[in-house]
C-alpha cells in the first residue's frame, strides 16, 4: 500500500498516433490524426480527465538523415513544434501541466527563457521545460556545423545555460505591477533586474519583457542518464524521465540520483524520478498479449533495424544477421547510456538483433508492461513503494486508444488503492508535483 | 468610390491596452488586462468580428535599457512572446490571420521556419511573419554582442535568411502523406527534400519535420522603409507596413515600392502596402478631438521624451528645451528612415520638441486620424483610391475600446461604401489578402 500522503505522479507522453513504431499501421488507428491539431487537443483533454500531472512532448531539431525510402516507412515524428503546440493546447485545457522538450544546444538562452515564461503566463503556471542537449550530427547540420558538440561540453554548457535562463526569469520580481495611474507608475522600478551574466559560454545583459513566471521558474525536467546527465540533473532538475527495465536497475538509478541530490545540498524530495512505461492493457493477460503481438507483427524489419540504429547513434546494424545474438557495438560520442541499456538487455536475456529491435520498437528502450489493469497497477505500485520511482512517464502504444485504456482502466485502479489523485488539488504543475515555488535570486 | 473588385485590407495591430503611450492611464482602461491572456483573446475575437485580414503583434528581443524609474513609467511592452501568444489565439479564432514579428538577427533560420510552419498548420493557413532585423545595442547584449550588427549587413543577411526559411518550408512537397498501411509507407519518399544551402551567412543541411505549410509559405511581411528595407521588401515581401503622414508621401512611397517590384520581376499586386493609422473615433469632430486631447494630457513629459529618444536610436533629447524648435539630430547606424520621418514632420509643421513627442506618443510616428466614422472612412478611401495604400494597419489608441469603436463604427461605413468585406470569403490569410499560394521550389 502507499505510504501516507505520498501519491505517484504521472506524465502522459504524447507522440503522434502512439509510441509503438507500428502504431500508425494498426487497423484501429487513424494515422492522419498525427497531422491534425484537433487530435492532440482530444489527447490532452483525455489526459486531463485522467488527472495526469502533465502532458509531455519530446523533440529533436531536424529530420533524421537516411535513405528516403526507409524514412518514408516511419511516421513523421513531429508534425508540430512542441512550444507552439502546447501554447495552443493551453487554451483547450485547464489544469494539466504542459511540458515541452527544447534543446539548449542551438538556441540562445534568451529565446528559451522568454518562450517558457510566455507559456507559463498563458497557462497560469502549467509550463515545464524538458532540457535536452542535441546529440546527432544531422541536428548540427541544420545549424551550420558539420558535427555535434562533444558530450561533456554539451552538458557543461547546459549547466551554465540553466543559470542564464533562471536569471532571465528573475528579470522582474513577483507581482511587479503598480498600475498607479495618478503617479504614472506602471511597475515598481525596484523590481526590475537586468541580468549581468559573464560565463564560460554565455555573456548576457538583458531583461525579459514580462513579469516573473507564475511558477517562479517553469518546472525543470531532464532525461539524461549518463554520468554527465545525472550530475546536471542533480544540480538543476526537478523531474527526471528515465528508462529502466528491471526493479533492481530502477532502484539503483533512483538511489544514485537521490544521493547525488544530497551532495548538491538539495532535499531528496526536490526531484521526482519518473521511469517510462509503455502499458498494454487487456481484459485478461492473454488479451493484452494478443494486443501486443498484433502491434509487433506490424513492424517492418527494415524500420525496426533503422530505429534501433538511430537510437544508438546511427551505428549501422543492417549488415548483422537478424537471428544471431545481438552484435558487439561500442558507443559513439554522446550515446553511452543508451547503448549500454541495449547491450545489457541483450546480454541479460540472450536476445537476437530481431528480438532487440522488436523490444525497442514498442517503447524505444522503455519498459513494456502488458496485462490486466490490476497487474499493471501492481507493477507500478511495486516500483513506487520500493524506491524505484516517484511516478511514471506513460507512453501510450497507440493514440488515443492506448491512453484511453490507461485513463479508464489503470488510473481508477490506482485511485482505488489511494496511489493517485482523484481530483487536482493544485492549480500549477509545481503544485501537482509537490514542488516548492523557487524564490527569485533577488528576493 | 472603390474600383470594382478591389477592396482594402486591414490589419489590427494589437499591443497591450493600446498604442497611445498613456493608454493605460485612461480612466476607462484596465491596465492589468495587458497581462492577461483572456484580454488578448477578447481583442482577437473582436477583430475577427470586424473581418480584419489579420491581427498583428510587434516585437523586440529584450527590455530597453534606461533609468529604472523612467522605464517604470511606461507599460511593459510585451507581456507575452508573439508566437506562443498567437498559437494560443489560433484555437480561439477561426478565420482571422495571425501575424507575429520575429527578428532574423539572433535566431537560427531553422527555428524560425519550424515555428511558423507549426503556427500555419495549427491555424489551418492563417500565419504571417513580419520580418524585422534587430537594430538596438540593448537587443544585441541579450545575445553576447556589445553592439548591434551594421544596418546594410543586417539586410543582406536577412535576404539570405528568407531563402533558407523558404527552402525549409519546402522540405516536404504538398500533401506528402500516403498512410499506406499495407505497404508500410507513411509518406511519399519522393516528396522529401533536404535543403542544401551554402551561402554567405548560412550553411544549412536539414529538413523540417512537417508537411509543407497550408499556405505554401506563411505570408511574408516587412516594415523597413529605408532603401535597404525597400529593396528587401521588393525582393521578398508580400505586405509592407509603413508610416506615412501625408497623402503625397504615401503616394511617393507606394509608387517607389511598386516600381521596385517590377524591377524584381514581380507583379504590382504581389505586395500590399498598408500604412499605419491610429484612429480616434467620435460621434462628432469635437468629441473625437476631446478624446484625443484627454489621452495627450495624460502623457508624462519624461516618458514622452524617453519614447521619442528610443524611437530614433537612443539619441539623448533630455537636455533640449521642450518648447523650442525641434533640435538638429543625425541618425545613428540603422535609424535613418525613422529619424528622417520625425525631422521632416517637425520642419514641415514647425513643431517644438514637446509637440513632436506628443505627436509620437499617440502613434509612434504613424498617422493619427481623428473625427467621425464618416470622416475617417473618407480619409482611408482617399489614400486607397489615390494609390497611397492597399489598406491599413490599424493601431487602436486604447484596447479594447479603440478597436471596438473602429469595428462598430468605421468598418460598417467602409462596408457600406463597398470598400471592405462583409464576410470572409477565404479561409487562409493569403486568401484574405488576395495573394497567390507560392509553389514549392521543387514543384
Amino acid at each position: 500500500m502507499a505510504q501516507e500522503n505520498r501519491q505517484l505522479h504521472l506524465g502522459a507522453f504524447l507522440q503522434g498516433v502512439g509510441h509503438h513504431l507500428a502504431a500508425w499501421r494498426h487497423p484501429d488507428v487513424d494515422p492522419a490524426a498525427a497531422t491534425r491539431f484537433e487530435a492532440y487537443r482530444e489527447q490532452a483533454r483525455l489526459a486531463e480527465r485522467g488527472k495526469f500531472d502533465a502532458i509531455f512532448f519530446a523533440d529533436t531539431v531536424g529530420f533524421p538523415e537516411g535513405p528516403p525510402e526507409l524514412l518514408a516507412k516511419g511516421a513523421l515524428p513531429y508534425a508540430f513544434e512542441p512550444l507552439t503546440l502546447l501554447a495552443a493546447l493551453a487554451g483547450a485545457t485547464e489544469r494539466i501541466g504542459l511540458v515541452a522538450t527544447v534543446s539548449t544546444t542551438y538556441l540562445a538562452p534568451f529565446h528559451l527563457a522568454r518562450k517558457f515564461a510566455s507559456l507559463d503566463h498563458l497557462s497560469a503556471g502549467r509550463a515545464g521545460w524538458n532540457l535536452v542537449t542535441s546529440g546527432t550530427d544531422w541536428e548540427a547540420r541544420a545549424f551550420g556545423l558539420e558535427q555535434q558538440v562533444a558530450h561533456a561540453e554539451r552538458y557543461r554548457r547546459a549547466r551554465e545555460y540553466v543559470e542564464v535562463v533562471k536569471g532571465l526569469w528573475d528579470s522582474f520580481g513577483d507581482d511587479p505591477y503598480l498600475f498607479d495611474k495618478t503617479a504614472g507608475n506602471y511597475f515598481d522600478a525596484a523590481k526590475l533586474n537586468f541580468l549581468e551574466h559573464r560565463g564560460e559560454y554565455f555573456r548576457v545583459r538583458a531583461a525579459l519583457q514580462s513579469a516573473r513566471p507564475p511558477q517562479g521558474y517553469p518546472v525543470l525536467i531532464q532525461a539524461g542518464s549518463s554520468d554527465d546527465g545525472q550530475e546536471l540533473a542533480a544540480a538543476t532538475a526537478e523531474v527526471v524521465f528515465t528508462a529502466q527495465q528491471t526493479l533492481a536497475d530502477g532502484q539503483r538509478f533512483y538511489r544514485s540520483l537521490k544521493d547525488r541530490l544530497e551532495r548538491h545540498g538539495r532535499p531528496r524530495t526536490a526531484l521526482k524520478v519518473l521511469p517510462g512505461v509503455l502499458p498494454i492493457v487487456g481484459a485478461s493477460e492473454s488479451e493484452a498479449r494478443e494486443k501486443f503481438e498484433q502491434l509487433q507483427s506490424l513492424i517492418d524489419p527494415v524500420v525496426g533495424i533503422g530505429l534501433l540504429s538511430a537510437l544508438i547513434g546511427n551505428i549501422d546494424l543492417s549488415r548483422h544477421p537478424l537471428d544471431a545474438p545481438f552484435p558487439e557495438v561500442s558507443a559513439g560520442e554522446g550515446w553511452q547510456s543508451r547503448v549500454q541499456l541495449f547491450v545489457d538487455m541483450a546480454r541479460r536475456e540472450q536476445l537476437t538483433l530481431r528480438q532487440v529491435y522488436q523490444r525497442v520498437a514498442g517503447a524505444r528502450g522503455h519498459r513494456v508492461l502488458w496485462g490486466t489493469a490490476q497487474h499493471i497497477a501492481d507493477e507500478l505500485e511495486a516500483w513506487f513503494t520500493q524506491e524505484a520511482a516517484d511516478g511514471f512517464n506513460v507512453l501510450p502504444p497507440t493514440l488515443p486508444q492506448g491512453l484511453r485504456d490507461f485513463v479508464e482502466q489503470v488510473i481508477p485502479e490506482l485511485q482505488r488503492r489511494g496511489l493517485f489523485r482523484t481530483e487536482y488539488s493544485g492549480r500549477t504543475l509545481r503544485e501537482h508535483l509537490g514542488l516548492a515555488r523557487p524564490p527569485s535570486r533577488y528576493a
